[in-house]
C-alpha cells in the first residue's frame, strides 16, 4: 500500500469515512471497522451515510459512529471513500467529500475512476473489507473483536460466504486472522445470512410456484408481476436473490428473473453456470454485467420481454 | 500427529480407506484426497464404500479409486477409517477393516471410540478433511488441484460453507492453502451447494405454504405428512434442510420440522438460535443432539406430536 496514503491516515486528527450509496455489507462493514480502529487511536471519526443502515447490519459494532451530513457540517482533516467506484456512488455527499484538505479512495472495483488524492484500488481483492484489513495490519493497529466482526461481515457478504469466484487464498487468510480474535462465527453468519422475513418467504413460495423450465430443463424462468408483489405484500427489494432459485437446480444452465417494475418497464436478472455468457444477452437490451451474472431493463410488457428473452436464450443454449 | 501413525502410512505398500456409512462430503472428500495422494506415491489404494457415492459428489476427482469389498477381497497392508466415530459406522465393512495387519482411525468426532491400532482424533477440528490436509502436509506430500478439490469439498460441507460454529482460523488457513493450488472455487461451490432438484423445490414451496408461526412469531413449525411427500413426488431425504427455512426468519428462536415417517412414527428436527436448548426438548422424547440442533422420534399421530411439541416449546420460550 502507498506509504503516502498510510501517512495521510496516520497524520489526520479527524476523519470522515464515506461508504457508497445503497451501502451493502462490504461498504458498511469496512467503514465501521476503519472508524473503530481510528477512534481507538484517539482520532475524531464519523461515518457519513447516504441512507439509513439496513436492518440486517444494525447489529454491527461501531454503528454509533455512523450519521448523516448536516447543512453546516464541519470539514474533517481527511475524507476516505470506501468501496466507491466513482463520485456518482457518493450521491449527495460528493461535494462534501472534496472539501477535506486530503482525500483517500480505497476500493476493489476494477472500474474505479481514482477520483481522490490518494487512491488504493485492488481489483483482484474480493472485498474492500480485505483492503481495510491489510491497511490496519500495515499501520500495526491491533484488530479487536468488534473490528473483526465488521471486517468479517464485509468479506463474507461480498464473497457470498466464500463461494464466489472472487474468493482467493488471501480472503481465507484474512478470515483466519479475524476468527483468531475470538468472534462467534456461527452467530455472526446467522445474523448476516439468516435474516429473511415471512413476507419474503411467501414471495419465494410464489416464485417457485411460477418457475418454468425450458429446453430440457436447462433454462429456468421466473416472472414476477406487480400483481404478485402486491398480493404477497412484498417490496421490490424482496426480489433480490430470487434468480438464484432457478440457478440452484441441477441441470439448469441459465436462470432468468423477470420483474415488472411498471406496465412498461421490465427488470431482468440473468445467471448462468458454465458456458452461456449472459452479459452478451443483457447487452442486447443495453444492460451489462459479467459472464455468469448480468442484468438489463426492457421497455414493453412483461409477456413480450419474457418471450424475447426465452427465444434469445434458447438460441444461446443450442449454440453450445 | 503421532509419528508412528505417519510412519505406518508411509511404510504401507497397499492401503484401503474406509469412509463412514451414509458417507457425506467430509467422509468422501477426505477419503478420495488421501487415496489420490497415496496413489501418487506409488501405493496400491482403494476406497471401500458401504453404499454408492451420492450424485452430488460424483464429480470429485479420484472417484475411480472407490469401490466395494468383494467376497474374497484381498487384505491390504493398512486400513484407514476416516470420519468414523465407532465401528458401527463401518457398517458391513467392520470385519474386513480389522483384517489388515495395521489399522488407523482419523476422525474429528468427540465421541470417537479409538477403535484402531493408531488413532488420531481431533475433536476441535471442523472436519476430517482438515486432518487429512495436516497429515499430507506432515508427510510433505504436495497437494495438487485434484486433492485440493476433494479436501475443499470435505471442509466446506462439514462447516456449512464456513458458517457453523466449528469453523476455526485453522479451517480458513487450510482453505487458503487449497485455493492456492488453483481450484475454481465458484464452480466447486456451485457443484457442492447448488444442487437442488425441481421436486425438492416443489417440496420447499409446500413447506413454506404450511409454515406456521406461534408465540409472537418466535416459533416456526412445519409439518410434512406422507400425503404431502407423495403429492410432490419427494422422497424422505428431500426433507433435509427444510428445518432451516423456519430458522432463517428474523425473530424466530425455535424452528421445528415434524415429518410423518408412518402413521405411528414421527421424526422431529429442532433448531434454535440463541437461548432455547433444543437438546433438552429432544431428550424428553428419547432423542438427542446439541443446544442449537437436535432431533427425536415420537410415537403417535403427527397431530398429537405437533401439539405436544408446541406446548413444550412455548413453555421454554416463556421461561427466558
Amino acid at each position: 500500500m502507498d506509504k503516502e496514503l498510510v501517512k495521510a491516515v496516520e497524520g489526520a486528527e479527524s476523519v470522515a469515512i464515506f461508504p457508497h450509496i445503497s451501502a451493502d455489507g462490504d461498504a458498511i462493514g469496512s467503514s465501521l471497522a476503519l472508524a473503530l480502529a481510528l477512534k481507538k487511536t484517539g482520532k475524531k471519526v464519523i461515518v457519513y451515510m447516504e441512507e439509513n443502515i439496513p436492518d440486517t447490519f444494525k447489529f454491527l459494532p461501531g454503528i454509533e459512529l455512523a450519521g448523516f451530513i448536516s447543512e453546516d457540517q464541519e470539514v474533517m482533516d481527511l475524507n476516505i471513500a470506501l468501496d466507491t467506484g466513482d463520485t456518482g456512488r457518493l450521491g449527495t455527499r460528493a461535494d462534501h467529500f472534496f472539501k477535506a484538505p486530503v482525500t483517500i479512495n480505497i476500493d476493489h472495483h476494477i472500474t474505479n475512476t481514482e477520483f481522490a488524492q490518494y487512491n488504493h484500488v485492488e481489483a483482484l481483492s474480493a472485498s474492500t473489507g480485505e483492503l481495510v484489513f491489510l491497511l490496519l495490519n500495515e499501520m500495526k493497529y491491533e484488530i479487536d473483536t468488534d473490528m473483526a466482526k465488521c471486517l468479517y461481515t464485509a468479506i463474507a457478504t461480498d464473497t457470498g460466504g466464500f463461494k464466489y469466484g472472487n474468493t482467493t487464498a488471501e480472503t481465507h487468510r484474512a478470515a483466519a486472522e479475524l476468527l483468531s480474535t475470538g468472534i462467534d462465527v456461527a452467530e455472526l453468519s446467522q445474523k448476516i445470512f439468516d435474516n429473511t422475513t415471512f413476507i419474503k418467504l411467501k414471495l419465494t413460495q410464489k416464485a417457485i410456484e411460477l418457475l418454468e423450465l425450458y429446453e430440457n430443463d436447462s433454462l429456468s424462468v421466473i416472472a414476477i408481476t406487480q400483481d404478485i408483489l402486491q398480493s404477497t405484500g412484498a417490496r421490490d427489494e424482496d426480489c433480490e436473490g430470487l434468480v438464484n432459485i432457478g440457478r440452484s437446480i441441477i441441470g439448469v444452465e441459465v436462470s432468468v428473473l423477470i420483474k415488472e417494475k411498471s406496465s412498461n418497464e421490465i427488470r431482468v436478472n440473468l445467471r448462468s453456470k458454465t458456458y452461456v455468457d449472459v452479459s452478451e444477452i443483457a447487452a442486447l437490451f443495453g444492460g451489462g454485467g459479467h459472464k455468469r451474472a448480468a442484468g438489463c431493463t426492457i421497455k414493453g410488457s412483461i409477456s413480450d420481454a419474457k418471450e424475447q428473452l426465452i427465444s434469445i436464450i434458447k438460441d444461446k443454449l443450442n449454440r453450445r
